[in-house]
């Protein structure tokens, strides 16, 4: 999405996982969300997204001028990936390169140009260290592609010492605790789901300055018009919405 | 495989099914069959193969200097690819680039150099039209990717008329009857067993001048000696064994 | 439902398709729908439905004192069971008790009563003799399970030579023909979405008394008010809307 | 098998894993190991076990007069079920109902007569509670269904809380440590290959009469020599050599 491309302020990206669907069924209304991004994490297979919605997903993203990632994640349809897997490294390595690559003939004549680790994965990666090393060696593998997670993590040191370009996200509509962490989940108000408090969330994070990409969820019913608040009030305040790649 | 390469004679390939294993499941002897072929088509995940023995198939295949082929196939691990599945043309058409964009990031730096249906999807695609196009299509889609099968079949007549390189193949070790059709595996006698049996057919074939490639199946305990004989027989009589690709 | 236990006028089953949701991915609003049925056919988890899911759509349904059916389809998640798959007879047979086996376990300690294809299923028991025979015997073989599907088909007519109850059912929100055939779906107004419209159908229907069950479909935004309305004007009429279990 | 039954030894069970194969996929020599168990733990399609196999190893089950039991599994047929997943208790539950019902229409009309976790599975119910409590609480729902695990157990000890028969086990063919553990399969010395060896182990076992049952791996290529060896042997020293069920 292109909307602040002309403004000259400090840059700000917006990311959200999108292709979630799988065959019959539908999960987030990607063809509202996608036009107010800047980044789409496009699911590839394992945990979400058969490859016909990749397609399509890859397609629109294309016509938005938004730019495609890769969310990789455990093989766990039934699980949708938030299921920790105890897998060996060897089997997660040649996981992620599998379905990187899927997306790329999907996005192609496009171009994959980041890689987020989903769900439980997410998580792992941020704890257990030879499944964050099996990740990034699967970056590594597949042109040094750059990887996007939480700023400060054990994920995101493995990737820049393996000389990765990284880039730390912070989270629009999740409520953080005065110590930086995330309410959980298991928590009734972890979510943050008015887009003018998601908005307020967001502007703070990006004049914080410490992460380069604000994330907003995409499987909730009102995403689109929270993308859409968070990103026009960082267009509003001056910061060029504009993707990191 | 090098072995045919100092020789000047008519050029001829082998090919054979390789890396169709899964998690647990060992099937065929890889690595005694690999050194034997010039051509290697590597499961893709969707019938057969997981992503690290794709990865440890494709470095087997490279190591001996074997091309790497896509073996594309229903996504159907219970049949193994063998039951015919009346699949949207759109959908097979995304499947498809999504199993060999896979397999490209698993060969990689090696590449993927061609296509082969499998299966019920290799008797689909010489009949069913919707599907042969659809297969083409994301051949083309996959950077023209050749596509190996059956001459003179609907599905190579498709290919060609979209410009794409096709390449014929028979089969060193499935008997053929009189009017130069397969007998019907359903026939106790379908299979060539015999190496002798089947490194004289295969001259036979590469004789006959009609196809480029020599068929041989991996998945019998045999395979790789068939494989030997087969590939020694040819050199044997002049024949430069060599990947078309 | 027990709404029509009191009439006593002849007597006609609603049955629908619930427990389609599949982790995730939700699909159908089932609590809003089970109330107004007579006979949920339930998935069984090979073309739709996880376990969890199964096991609180049979509490729902017993909650309603509505009867359990199993509805088993091709081992085909990503294509929602509605692909022909030319399988193996033996392993249909074998998919079909596992599939009902698995529903039963889910239900306890109420009981699966009877049996209905689903999707592609639907439509091979109806022309390919081979997969019909295949899931009779499997009813069989469940200890003599009823089994649900269309008038004067192949599938009921081997079901009842093979001694198995047998129900057939019309659509009350599906487009007949005036050959009596249905609009195919490829068609635009093969699906009546006003419930007067399907209420009228219904009780058409109904008092043709070709038919013991009437289907709405529960995968649409308007399932529950079509059931409702369906329900409701049988009810008037006079009908005892009632499971043939 | 009943080559022990005229004896009036102390009794002994021998189990083993059997119906792993999935369709193209071929693991263990069910036909040659089972007439030499007791008790035949048969996969539930989870990890290992298509439908058409788990009728065939249930039929060759009853044929041999061996008990059959349902070997649950997390859902992972590419892990084989030996990858620990971190799956709500909820969903745990309701898939061991699913698995357990699935196979009882297979055995049917013989009758599963217990339940043994699988692979990681096995070692999860040791130590976290709530799958160990999921587990139970399934066994319970399945119409009080015996468990066997180790003697011990955190699994145990739940089960004999809630009022199911136990049956602790021994592994004839693995390798114990001085403190009673079990060498793990990391280490190169952890399994007994050797029959004598096994069988030996085997007689220790049930002479100290902890175990009820002895556990020999199905997936060896030699494992129905060593299971053979192992009910010789017992029978030899005066052993029964029965099901515990």
């Amino acid at each position: 999405m292109q909307e602040g491309r002309r403004s000259a302020g400090p840059e700000i990206d917006i990311n959200a996982d999108v292709g979630e669907s799988f065959g019959r069924w539908r999960l987030g209304d990607d063809a509202a969300l996608v036009p107010h991004l800047t980044s789409a994490n496009v699911a590839c297979g394992f945990h979400a997204g058969d490859p016909r919605t990749l397609l399509e997903t890859c397609s629109l993203a294309t016509t938005h001028g938004v730019t495609i990632g890769a969310q990789v994640g455990y093989r766990d349809l039934a699980g949708f990936g938030r299921r920790f897997v105890d897998i060996d490294p060897a089997d997660l390595h040649a996981d992620v390169r599998y379905q990187v690559g899927a997306l790329r003939a999907l996005a192609a004549p496009s171009t994959v140009r980041y890689l987020k680790p989903h769900g439980a994965l997410y998580h792992a990666v941020n704890r257990v260290e030879a499944q964050a090393r099996a990740v990034v060696d699967a970056a590594v593998d597949l042109d040094r592609l750059p990887v996007l997670g939480l700023p400060g993590s054990l994920f995101l040191e493995i990737a820049t010492s393996e000389g990765l370009p990284v880039v730390g996200e912070g989270f629009a509509d999740r409520r953080y605790r005065d110590d930086g962490s995330l309410v959980p989940r298991s928590e009734p108000d972890a979510v943050l789901q008015d887009p003018e408090e998601a908005a307020e969330q967001a502007l703070r994070l990006a004049r914080e300055g410490v992460v380069q990409s604000l994330c907003v969820h995409g499987d909730t019913p009102g995403a689109p018009a929270i993308a859409a608040k968070v990103h026009g009030a960082l267009n509003a305040a001056g910061f060029t919405v504009r993707s990191f790649a």
